[in-house]
């Protein structure tokens, strides 16, 4: 078996929001029947009518209980929930089953729990959108994005090879990685970013509380900055409460970080601030330039 | 006199970056002659092939000594040591000197000293570009944004009337202020922003020391984060070194709310986290709907 050729007679996806959605989309060419599974009818209606699904149900059991890849695109801890109690019961032996949360410790956890003879392992594509939702669904989301992989007590070197075989069909790059360092490497770069961002608009709306000018006058620096803050609650509170070890550790850091930089500020220690800020300037220069677009 | 018709005979720009640069090609409709002062001989030849200035020199008092309106447009401790040091003793009686640094106190205070009978006040537009120089000169930097104004102890009426209308000219938005006020709402949406945008690079970066996926996985919400510490060394170290007890003030300020909801994470408050984050989220929405392109 190689990666090269992903197919199934019947995927299920999990969560027809933007990522479901899309993952529904990108593999229309893979799977000979796609059912989508939400509790919304609206959105089943949505997923129906332009063809991203071939049945829509609110039924977890009569949507997956047929697949041979299930796919979960609900939020992290909703993804849990099923994981723990329900969906083992529910899926065939041999059944590729797949998430997308973006935390992976809790969630390989639980999948390692599963029947054996599931074939369980965790996914975390990094990407996104500003607009959520199914009318958002996009086909070429995942492409060229880097997806991780986790394995589980449930991951089989077949089902390694079917995942990375999935993610190749979406045109992502994979990235296999332990759950444990995939959440210390995202509670770096998306977690505290998110927490700084919210710290920072709270900080900024006490201030407007007395000086208006602080929403009027703020410029493109503070829309960037503010973005995260912006974030949908669930989402992000899901994603906190299950990594919250990770980036008490990243809190701690950043603390270090920031407090020699007001060391030296607060001493008008000029020249030993711009000599530390330089290197972090080319840090971010050269990581632009090698890995964003 | 009224701010709806600036027009200057001679207008002198001092500093030809990026910002200088678009100066000069907005008021050229409104100034019969211009000049550049810069003491780079090539952003000169630029200048003066590309019409942005109809005479370009290095000599600071060649190029001001005629004008009726003088524009410093070089970083803020260039700035300060201009206004302390030479400007004063080259320019005309009547002279309108604004200039447009990130920072107004030591700038207003420095031009409350000049001779009486130079028209000094304090500017500060709120506009910029990822791409500095004379190259990124845009006539429409300006337009639709805000400029701050603060009065220093040479400014007269007419010196403000004069001054409204050079930012009615360049299309921008007036915001009139102290410069005390001005600082502490910059120190608000630009300072502590860059600051974090730093520590946050720092941080990332001693993390991918040990694991190199940190910047493998890095993507849209890391990039949008990171993008202030990607800024000029020299242009925010005259910035912080000009307001640092601002800025201490609101990492001050920023630390509380940082440790608010760092303390609900660690005890898995889950329900009072979401509801401290949810107004935050609706303020960035609020803001972005009102005041942001």
């Amino acid at each position: 078996m190689s990666p090269g050729n992903f197919h199934v007679r019947h995927l299920a996806v999990v969560g027809l929001g933007l990522m479901g959605g899309s993952m529904a989309l990108a593999l229309r060419l893979f799977a000979d029947t796609i059912t989508g599974v939400d509790p919304n009818p609206e959105t089943q209606a949505y997923a129906l009518e332009h063809q991203i699904v071939d049945c829509a149900t609110d039924d977890l059991q009569a949507g997956v209980n047929n697949a041979d890849a299930v796919i979960l695109c609900a939020p992290v801890r909703t993804v849990i929930q099923l994981v723990r109690n329900r969906i083992g019961a529910y899926l065939r032996s041999n059944t590729l089953l797949i998430d997308i949360g973006s935390t992976k410790q809790d969630i390989c956890e639980a999948m390692g729990r599963l029947p054996i003879g599931i074939h369980a392992i965790g996914g975390h594509p990094m990407t996104g959108k500003e607009n959520s939702g199914i009318q958002a669904s996009d086909a070429a989301l995942y492409k060229d994005r880097p997806f991780v992989l986790c394995v589980t007590r449930r991951t089989t070197p077949a089902t390694r090879l079917r995942a990375l075989g999935l993610v190749e069909a979406l045109g992502a790059i994979p990235f296999e990685m332990e759950a444990q360092r995939h959440d210390r490497v995202v509670a770096t770069i998306s977690h505290l970013p998110y927490l700084l961002s919210a710290a920072l608009v709270a900080t900024a709306a006490t201030e407007a509380d007395e000086d208006e000018a602080v929403w009027q006058l703020a410029a493109g620096g503070f829309r960037d900055m503010s973005r995260l803050a912006g974030s949908d609650i669930q989402m992000m509170g899901d994603i906190l409460s299950t990594n919250t070890q990770a980036i008490a550790v990243l809190l701690a850091q950043f603390r270090v970080q920031m407090a020699m930089l007001e060391k030296m500020l607060i001493a008008h220690d000029d020249e030993k601030l711009a000599e530390s800020l330089k290197p972090v300037r080319q840090q971010r220069i050269d990581w632009a330039d090698k890995y964003s677009k």
